[in-house]
């Protein structure tokens, strides 16, 4: 992040989560119910555990927000975990409650639980796993959610959908799909409880999420994000680490379980002729400008937004808890055992797709007010609607 | 990166690349012929255009290395442009030249020529396209190769063939290739003008590549890159961005036309059930420890490295310069034109491979320090093997 | 930071203060005793204004600790603000209550207030000083009462007192004081409601603060923060921000009212001839090693501690909030009026040296995890040992 | 730095001083006499060593600019190191020459030398002193005058003098002085040899200096760096590290050899009652708009730029190379012995008050394109004058 600092903590059974937010301008509307309806849309979806019923999860806004007004200052937001109290002892933070649960000592394979108490020098599992978890990801939502009020302002909407379960997908070419057809997309996806646009394949997902649940197996997948409305010029070429499609990268596989990401036309723009995957400049239709007809490169080119939908599609491997449970070792007896199991998800793809989403608009509300970005919402809009001008 | 930091700068056709690099540890052996190596490596292959015999990049140590050891201050590193006698005035530094080379008004498809002139202004794409070439990327290879010497020091060896070109590609099962397989696939590609280790599959990337060549068209591909004898411990769950798989996810989609990136198993991994893609944890077969059979998670669980070698792919999409031209529009007329065409490559993807090994180099390197580094090597080491014994 | 990475987030009058610190070792016992001393010790000190007694800070641990230890994980702390149910409507982050509050509009001269609201487009004070005030370094107490607990684990002592109040103020000769000599001063300034070790001294500053409290006005001072137990070797002469002192003087100046700082000898070094003000080296009493027998340099050469004292001084200029007014202009009229008057402490300077001693602790753990930082406390003594013996 | 990344690296008798500089927007005209009339001012100045004769600095400008202007790369600068001929060997990255030059290893007290072979393990103090001498700083006045040429559009000018040498020292009192004052005085110091504007005050500090040199010791000073034109707004309250007074304290005890920094007022204003340390506000004179008669807070005010001049003065100790050499213990064979000595400087307060412009030229630049920076010149001009407009 360039412009943007932000920080969360908190562990999955802990008293809650706590993110810090630092960059976003004064004068930004915001509201807790703007944070809570992502946190919801998070925790929705098929195939997601009994956890979900616990959570409920709800933003306390503690800090930089008066009034339903930003001050400029740092927001700082809480989510409480609501099952805190079954966890009192066992995650309390006082030394009197040393040792009133037992130790986790059967690693997960897929999962930081092995190479993270090695790292850590630790010797209960549960000291790593809290944090791994994907309950974090409810806070990276939140703070999500306030990168995505600074967008809404200037006329940049977010979205996602899932396009596969396990083996289940759905057909999309996205270098074919302009604006219009991500936000129908996007809007069908809302409706379903697989956040998939197309009603027979989400049909077939939610067999095989039923299939996979029987058989004590989870379930990965692909999900796509978009981001519309953004203007030419977010991210730079001017240094490896300040390109757009890397810093998008760097947040998608900053998710847990997410193992491939690509921009636009992405792996299947390398098995075609140079000729075919490139978006020729066209004038555009109206006034000065220019546009383009296809999306290959996923509205970046390099490394700077072409003010094309801005397309990214994630894999997501299978979730490493399953019931059916996987040989591991024993930390601290080093004897072959099953790997330990926590209640989980089956198929956590839906949820991913909505933390994909809020880290794309941090990343977005990040190279934005790298570009625009004054210190009161008014100051920004000045800028980007003379930059817009000057265009 | 969070214990070096580098910066590159410099032009394409300017007098030369400079790149700077601070963090590496005091004591390290690092000789100019560790670095040229690389910067060969980066220029050979077949599919290259007459660019590359201009190159023969030679690097100058200004910096930071006394009697060919480093001094704990930062490198400096210079690669002049052999090319610059023929640009000395269309890219000269003095304001006397100016307008002593037209400017380059016909953005091509698929490059930063169009987005990078809108968002900084620019009239003539020229000041635009020297920055974006992948000549650039000449001081990349430079300074990892810096990092690549460091992690040589500690055992750590980063490698890296080339998978695909076009449609012609190659069988591999990622997850079942362990560190030998890795080590001689890589020897493989060394010999071979693809940097392919299958001789058959390489003859007919050459196929394709002529056929490229001659129909005026470019072609993408995909590459891997690994790293073998990386501990247990880099990386971190902590915080989306230590995580190991992210920064790499980072440095690869900040290679100019890499579109996608996956790690082990990657979009494979999607697919297929839960309990077939993880990798089951075993005694290790002699003394304490463990270890795995197979390695879907290509080394990387929970963001940290779980001691299994590291495996990353890249998609890189063809080059947009290609001598059949794109449509495009004119920046100053705003009329319809054909592309500008610079002299290129038909396919970049074995240089693309060792860029790939450069930027694990430093990503590994970085993650290495940030656990084990001392100011001198001999300090890196006291501290690596202490944490190896305590295992 | 280079190690470490923290950020605070509240408002003065908001439900309360928000601290996330990232980089912390695992294993490293914590309890909040340890953190609500210190801020006890910020809250401590004659001439405080009413403020205090609302105040009666305790930290709340919401993250990264468990069983009274760290797990490597970031640490989420957490501060209610006492005063919270007065300014409920006030300072309430909903919509709702907009308008619940008249406006500030007369800023005062020496604060945020001014340039804060033209900053940021704010048309009420409120929203700048509620940020800008003291009550917000409540919170780096609490971070650096973590920081401090680190460096315990390594023999690294952090103090400070009171060298001036107003123009009443002790002699010292910073560069004869050894370890034991600034344990000994700090002993006496815990004891001392003017955070003073001079008995004689303090009761003529309780005298001077006697009477700005009768005349309306504030007073300022200046203050000494030292460091013992610091090895050889934090900070670095390679790059001008890694330089220890470059470092302190950065977190100094961040402490509001601080307008100065000195290392060591200071601006007193500059007035005297070079022979008199380097302290010259000698070999160490018993053993290998080097020892020096003055500390003008305040325990830092060339950017690098050199294993003497670290020594710091400040000067905070008199709070701008002062009970007989100052001449000030409406934001809202543009009309000349007397500046707003917050109840406010009139002498700040006890409690400023609590805080120069947090970010001491925090800018000292930084360097002191760049050079020796593990994973875990155990790794980290390992690599500290190791340094150590090698000398 | 937030908005500007740069890195200096080289020896002081290497090839010669690289930096790199990240941020500049493009279409700033910039060269090479802006960078070198700086670097002469570094080099001028009465009781400075034999070596400045020697250096006679130019700067190259590899990368980043074209035709005058910047293209919004990164610029690389080059100072070539004349000397280099003479420390070809004895400075030469080559393995082959090791040993060609007998080691340093009598560290001079008051230099990085000690501390610095400790930390990175050295045997040889050059290593360390290359880079710790103020040879460097002629690399940051270049970047600084990059930054200058920055400002200077945007009507902001960094000046300087000096106000003491030894015990020698002019009077002045910062709070009252003002713009014009600050250009007049810096303008006379520009005529001076001493760099100081009292003629009278330059005559002696001129005597001081003679007297040292043949005593054979040497002499600090200190001297007061001001910015006029600096806007309100720069800078912020809403963390610690990004405050503008805490920002430029780093970036001045990041030099060498200065001890210690104070803003306006600074140790003075902690010594007077509050009343008579305010800047009190005052309508405008015309149109909208405060005014102040007084710049006790040195134009700062909560972190923020208010308007005022600028104003930061620095304390430099002697330097530590003395010809009357100080008692030290040789590192190889731990006898007492004399530290050595390089031909060096007497004074260097006139150079420093430079290097003090050009960092402070770094920060301010910094904190301007935090707020106002846009990727060219023209659109950071159209966001500057839109906030004035605002205001």
């Amino acid at each position: 992040m360039f412009k943007l600092r932000f920080l969360t903590a908190g562990e999955s059974h802990g008293r809650g989560l706590v993110g810090i937010i630092e960059g976003i301008p004064a004068n930004l509307e915001i509201n807790p119910e703007d944070i809570d309806r992502e946190l919801m849309r998070r925790q929705a979806g098929f195939g997601r555990g009994g956890r979900m019923k616990i959570e409920a999860d709800r933003v306390e806004i503690i800090g930089g927000v008066r009034w339903g007004l930003t001050m400029g200052s740092p927001l700082a937001l809480f989510i409480r975990n609501r099952d805190w109290e079954n966890w009192r002892r066992g995650m309390s933070p006082a030394r009197e409650e040393r040792g009133s649960a037992p130790p986790v000592t059967r690693p997960r394979p897929g999962h930081a639980d092995l190479p993270g108490v090695l790292k850590y020098g630790q010797r209960d599992i549960r000291n790593i796993l809290e944090r791994s978890s994907a309950r974090e990801t409810a806070m990276r939502v939140a703070v999500g959610a306030v990168a995505r009020r600074l967008l809404e302002e200037f006329g940049i909407a977010v979205g996602g959908f899932v396009t596969a379960i396990g083996d289940v997908s759905m057909e999309i070419e996205p270098s074919q799909l302009m604006e219009e057809d991500l936000r129908s997309l996007s809007a069908a996806a809302e409706a379903s409880e697989l956040r998939c646009p197309e009603a027979d394949t989400a049909a077939r997902m939610r067999e095989a999420v039923e299939r996979a649940a029987e058989g004590g197996y989870s379930l990965g997948g692909t999900f796509l994000v978009y981001a519309v409305g953004v203007p030419v010029g977010l991210g730079s070429h001017i240094q490896w680490d300040r390109r757009l499609d890397a810093r998008l990268a760097h947040a998608f596989l900053g998710i847990q379980a997410v193992k491939g990401v690509e921009i636009g036309g992405g792996f299947e723009m390398s098995r075609r002729p140079g000729a075919e995957v490139m978006d020729e400049i066209f004038p555009a239709s109206t006034g000065r400008g220019f546009t383009r007809k296809t999306n290959h490169s996923g509205g970046i080119e390099g490394g700077i937004s072409n003010g094309m939908p801005v397309v990214v599609r994630a894999a997501m491997k299978p979730i490493p808890t399953q019931r059916r449970p996987l040989r591991s070792v024993d930390i601290e007896t080093g004897g072959t055992v099953e790997a330990a199991y926590e209640r989980s998800d089956v198929c956590a793809v839906p949820a991913a797709t909505v933390i994909g989403e809020a880290m794309t608009a941090l990343v977005l509300a990040d190279a934005f007010l790298e570009k625009f970005g004054g210190d009161s919402v008014e100051e920004t809009r000045r800028n980007y609607e003379g930059f817009l001008k000057s265009l």
